[in-house]
C-alpha cells in the first residue's frame, strides 16, 4: 500500500507541472504523463537497469559481444554440418546431439579455457570411453548376475573415487573437467551397454569422433576469430594493477598534503582492484599454461611468476588501504609540522609510484628498463630523505618555541611510516620483476 | 644423464650401509636397497607424495569422501532405475543418457549447490524445450528453405544472445548454469526437429522428464543423505574467521612485547586466511539463498549480511597484516620505552581479541551477547589508556634524562597506532554484527 499512495502522489506532482507548464503543448503533455508512469513503475525500473546494465557491458568491452557471436556461429556452423550429413538417423540423431553439446559446453570466453575444456573432455572421453567398453565385454561373457554386478559396482567405485579425486588441488587446477567427463562417458557406455548390443562399439566410436570434431571446432574458432588469450589478459591485468598502485599512491600523499584535487580523489580507490584479485589471477594463470605461443609469449612463458607478481603487488595494496584510513587524521597534524616533511613525503610517494609505473612497463613491454637502477636510487634518497626531517623534527618544535602534544604528531609519524613500508614493500615487487626478467631473458628497453 | 648418475651413487651408499651393518640378514638388506631404489624415483616420489595429498584431505574432512558416495549412490541407483525400465530400446537410450549426464553435472558438494544447479537445469530445459518445439512446429509449417533460415536465424540469434547474457553480474550470480541449459537445449530440439519427425514432442516430453526425474534424485540424496549446506559452511566460515583475527591480533602483541612463545607464533599467520576469503564467501552466499530452511536458519536468513561481515572482518586483516609486518621494528625500541606502554598494549590487545571471540560467538550461537557491551566499554577503555601513555611519553623521556632519537621511538608509535586502528575497524564489525542481530532477531545468550 505504501508503494502506491507514492506511485499516486509522483503522477499528482508530474500533473502538476504540465499544467503549470506546458499548458499549450496538451500532446507533450500527456506524453510526458505516460513516461512519468512508466519511470515509477518497479518492473520498468528494473528491466531498464538491466538494459542499461548489458549495454554498457558491451560498450566497454566489445570482446564479450564478440564472444556470444563466436558461440553462435560455432553453434550454427555444426547444427548445419549436421542438417547437411545424412548421419542423422544413423543413431537416432545421437551424432548432432553430441556435436552441439560439445559446443555449448567447451567454448569459453578465453582461447586458454576453451582449450582446456577441449582437451580434457576428448582425453576423458577416450580414456573413459575403452575403459568402459572393455568392462561391457568382459561381462557380456559372464552370466546375467555377474554381469550386473561387475557393472553397477565398477560403476560405483569409478564415480566415487572420480568424485573424491576431484577435491585434490593439483587435479582440480589442471583437469577438474576432465574427470567429470570421466564419469559422464563410463556411465553412459555402462549403461548403453548393458543389452550387449553389437553396435556398443560403433556408437562408442561416434559419439568420440562427434566430441573431437566439436572440440576442435570450438578451438579452431576460439584461437583464430578474434581471440582471447587468458595469457594476455592476466599480463595486462598484473601491470595495470601495478599502475594502479601508484596511481592511489599518489593521490593519498596529495590529498593528505595538498587535497582537494579533484583528479587525485578519483583516483584514490583505484588500488581496490588489486585486493581482491588474487583467485581470478590463479585461474587466468592455470588457464594460460594451456594456451599455445602466441603474441610475444613463448611456448614456455613462465605464468606462474605472475601469481608471484601479484601477491607481492597485492601486500603493497593492503599497506596502500591502511595509509588511506590514516588519511583522515590529517586535519589534527599542526600546520608546521606538516609543511616540516611534506616536500620529502612527496619525493617519496613520487619516486614510489615513478618506480611502480616503470615496473608496470617493464612487465607490459617485456623488457629490462634502463631506469629501473636509477629510480630504486632515487627512491632509497627519498626515503632516507625523509628519515632525515623526521629525525629533525623534535629540533623543529623546540625552535618554534611552540608546545606541541605528542598525541598531535603521531598521525603524521604514523603516515610516514607506512609510506616507508610501503616503499619498502615495493622493493619486493622490484626484485620479483627481475626475477621474471631473468626467466623470460627479456631484452633491454630501446631508449637507452 | 645427471639424474641417473645421482641415482646409482645413491644405490652405492645404501649397498655400502647393507653390507656395513645387516651383513648377517641379507634378506633384510635387499629388501631396503629397493625400497631405496623406489625412494629416488621421481615418478614414485610424485605418485606416493599424491595419494598422501589424497588421503590426508580425506582425514581433515571425511564428508569429501562421503561426497564422491553419495555420486557414486546416485550414479547407480538412476542406472539400475533404467537398467530395470524397458524404456531402453524407445528412442536409442537416449532416456538412461539424459539421467546418467544429469546426475553428473548437477550433483554438487553442497546441498544449495546442487539445488541451484537442479533447478536451473530443469526451469532452461523446460523454458528452451517449449520455445524449441514452438520455433519447429512454426518453421515446418513454411517451405524448406524458409525453414532452414528461421531456424538457423534463431540458433544463431539466441545463443549470441543468451551467452552475452552470462557476462551481466546479476544473471552469473543466479542463472549462469541455467543459460547454458537454456541454449543447450534449445540448439537439441532444433538439431532433432529439422527433420520434421512427429515423434520430436516426445522426444521433447522425454528429455524433460527425465531430466527432472535426475535433478530431483540429486536434490533428494543431497539434502538428505549427511547433507553439506552452503548456508552452514558460510556461518562457520565468517565465525572461525573472527576468531583467527583474534587469535593472530594476540600473537602479535605478546610476539612483539614478551618474545618466544611457540604457541603464540604458531598462531601468528591466522590472519591469512581472511585476506583472500572474499570470492568463496560471494559463492557460498549466492548458494545458500537456493536453500530451504535447514537447522536454525530459516528461509529468509540474510545470507547477504554475511558477506558485509567478511568485508569488515577482512578491512580488520588487513590492518593485522600491516601490523605483523611491523614486529621486525622492535629491536630498534628502547627498552625504557617499550616497557612504559606494554600494560596498556596488552590491554588493548586482550579486549580487541575478547571483543572479537565475543563478535565469533554471537555470529555462531545466534544469540545476542550480555558481554559485548561491557567488552567495547573495556576495549574503549584500553585505547583511551594507551593513548594517554602515549603522550605521557615526552614526560617519560625527560625524567630518564637520557637522549633518544625520534627515530627511536618511530616504530613503536606506529605499532600502537595501527593497533588502535585495528580497534577502529573491530568497531565496524560490531555494527555489521550488530545490524546481523536485528535483521535475524537474536534471542538474548542464556549466560546472563
Amino acid at each position: 500500500m505504501a508503494e502506491k499512495k507514492v506511485f499516486e502522489w509522483r503522477i499528482a506532482i508530474a500533473d502538476n507541472k504540465s499544467i503549470q507548464k506546458l499548458e499549450p503543448q496538451n500532446h507533450e503533455s500527456k506524453s510526458i504523463r505516460l513516461h512519468d508512469i512508466l519511470a515509477v513503475n518497479p518492473l520498468v525500473i528494473r528491466v531498464t537497469r538491466f538494459f542499461k546494465t548489458a549495454w554498457n557491458l558491451g560498450v566497454n568491452d566489445p570482446r564479450k559481444v564478440i564472444h556470444g557471436l563466436k558461440v553462435a556461429l560455432a553453434m550454427t556452423l555444426i547444427s548445419f554440418f549436421y542438417y547437411v550429413r545424412p548421419l542423422y538417423d544413423s543413431f537416432g540423431g545421437n551424432n548432432a546431439v553430441w556435436a552441439v553439446m560439445t559446443v555449448v559446453v567447451v567454448f569459453e570466453y578465453t582461447a586458454g579455457g576453451t582449450l582446456y575444456k577441449g582437451l580434457n573432455r576428448i582425453g576423458a572421453t577416450l580414456l573413459a570411453g575403452f575403459l568402459g567398453l572393455g568392462v561391457c565385454l568382459v561381462a557380456n561373457e559372464t552370466g546375467p548376475i555377474f554381469k550386473a554386478v561387475i557393472m553397477g559396482v565398477s560403476l560405483f567405485v569409478i564415480a566415487a573415487v572420480v568424485t573424491y579425486l576431484r577435491f585434490i588441488p593439483v587435479v582440480k587446477a589442471k583437469h577438474d573437467y576432465g574427470c567429470m567427463i570421466f564419469i559422464l562417458t563410463y556411465g553412459l557406455v555402462l549403461v548403453m551397454g548393458y543389452d550387449g548390443k553389437q553396435e556398443l562399439i560403433d556408437v562408442t566410436n561416434e559419439r568420440i569422433s562427434t566430441i573431437i570434431f566439436g572440440s576442435c571446432l570450438c578451438i579452431i574458432i576460439s584461437m583464430f576469430v578474434f581471440p582471447v588469450w587468458a595469457g594476455t589478459e592476466l599480463h595486462v591485468l598484473i601491470s595495470s594493477n601495478i599502475n594502479k598502485l601508484a596511481n592511489s599512491l599518489d593521490s593519498c600523499v596529495y590529498e593528505y598534503f595538498s587535497p582537494g584535487d579533484e583528479e587525485f580523489k578519483k583516483k584514490l580507490g583505484e588500488y581496490k582492484c588489486v585486493l581482491n584479485s588474487k583467485a581470478s589471477e590463479e585461474s587466468m594463470a592455470n588457464i594460460a599454461r594451456w594456451e599455445p605461443a602466441h603474441g610475444k609469449f613463448g611456448f614456455k612463458h613462465p605464468w606462474k611468476i605472475y601469481i608471484r607478481i601479484g601477491a607481492t603487488s597485492r601486500s603493497c595494496a593492503y599497506c596502500i588501504e591502511t595509509l588511506i584510513s590514516h588519511m583522515d587524521s590529517k586535519t589534527r597534524v599542526p600546520e608546521l609540522i606538516r609543511k616540516h616533511v611534506s616536500a620529502s613525503s612527496f619525493k617519496v610517494s613520487s619516486s614510489s609510484s615513478d618506480v611502480l609505473r616503470e615496473l608496470a612497463t617493464t612487465v607490459s613491454t617485456m623488457t629490462q628498463s634502463t631506469k629501473m637502477d636509477s629510480a630504486v636510487k632515487e627512491l632509497n634518497n627519498a626515503v632516507q630523505q625523509l628519515q632525515n626531517d623526521l629525525e629533525s623534527l623534535p629540533d623543529l618544535l623546540i625552535q618554534s618555541h611552540e608546545k606541541y602534544d605528542l598525541l598531535e604528531v603521531i598521525p603524521l609519524v604514523t603516515f610516514i611510516s607506512l609510506l616507508i613500508e610501503i616503499a619498502l614493500r615495493i622493493a619486493n615487487i622490484v626484485k620479483v620483476v627481475d626475477e621474471f626478467a631473468e626467466v623470460a631473458k627479456f631484452k633491454l628497453a630501446k631508449d637507452t
